[in-house]
């Protein structure tokens, strides 16, 4: 006697709960949401769309509907300067910071072998390709940023990725984005890794009437 | 040259953003498992699927693929007790408790004048015209149970309901659930709204060799 759900319902609220974020009765909501509110035309359309004009940039790996994302078209970015991220919305908060005038790839997230999520399974492959590629054409990167955070997950994408490009670029220039204090935190309520790290990656203050060589 | 999103994948996020649960940053998540993870065309053909299939049950107002759904199919359940819940969730968590075997009406949620969501837009008129129905067949309900939450917009939607249930139909038998202490709950932790429902609520027990009449 007990109620089940309609299968339909069932199977729509199974691929609700794919989504991060969304747990059993999230995504329950979310189909009720999506049926009571009359959307589930409009994001089949979207779908629709979605699959028919969306695909990979060839240069970066985000999605877009041109050719070449509007980034790596931009000619007013750097061609030999790149910046590795985990994903659109780390390529997003760094672009806002306005440090960065150079070339992205975005990975497909972090290494993470628990979910069987490879090197090739992130994208690194296509990394690869598009530093192979950018050498075949004489136009090869100076730099290469891995801008993964300071996590144990980003830490480990980051130790991967050093040692690959060093063993296939000896003399490429890899780099990571420094460490240290964040604008704004009272020292006392900073972690003591953080702190220790700003210590180790302290810097010699610029007087404004001489250069570090001059002093 | 600050970095846009693709327009569509901008489609797609602020669609994914409606769904409730879903913020700004949880819907970019979400957009990109559907297309890292290749689920957009799965989850487009299961919309096509609900779309054509699933519609209102016209007795209860759930969703379901049958012309009638199982509940009310089920010729198990009392046909004169009905009870009116929230959503389709506070349905199964009633019926998984094993202690309601009748009717159920699913409203869209509750009341919500901030949001614009009336009796109308909740469902109400269907619940009346349900009544009126089996009023009409001769099979007219005896109890309607408005089974919301004691939070204030279940308390809202339950006075609503239950003045235009009496308004409607005075003799109608309209219950609410019982208040009281929450099993598993230590009385030291648990609020004084809660305990004051407990105590005013108290009820007398019945010993083995005695009914209460009798003592």
């Amino acid at each position: 006697m007990t109620i089940r759900l309609s299968p339909l319902l069932g199977e729509l609220i199974a691929e609700l709960e794919r989504i991060p974020g969304l747990g059993p009765r999230s995504a329950q909501r979310a189909a009720m949401h999506l049926l009571r509110e009359g959307r589930v035309p409009a994001l089949r359309a979207l779908l629709d769309k979605v699959d028919a004009n969306l695909h990979r940039c060839p240069l970066c790996n985000t999605f877009t509907e041109k050719e070449i994302c509007d980034v790596c078209a931009d000619e007013t970015r750097s061609p030999v300067h790149l910046c590795v991220v985990e994903s659109v919305g780390d390529q997003m908060a760094l672009d806002a910071s306005l440090s960065w005038g150079g070339q992205y790839y975005v990975l497909d997230g972090r290494l993470n072998p628990i979910e069987g999520r490879g090197p090739e399974a992130i994208g690194m492959g296509g990394l690869f390709e598009r530093l192979r590629k950018a050498e075949a054409d004489g136009k090869a990167f100076q730099e290469v940023v891995v801008a993964t955070s300071y996590t144990p997950e980003g830490d480990a994408t980051a130790y991967y990725l050093i040692e690959a490009l060093g063993r296939r670029w000896p003399s490429l220039h890899v780099t990571r984005l420094a460490r240290g204090l964040p604008s704004g935190l009272e020292i006392e309520y900073t972690d003591l890794n953080t702190l220790a790290n700003a210590v180790y990656g302290r810097r010699r203050v610029l007087r404004n009437d001489k250069t570090p060589d001059e002093s």
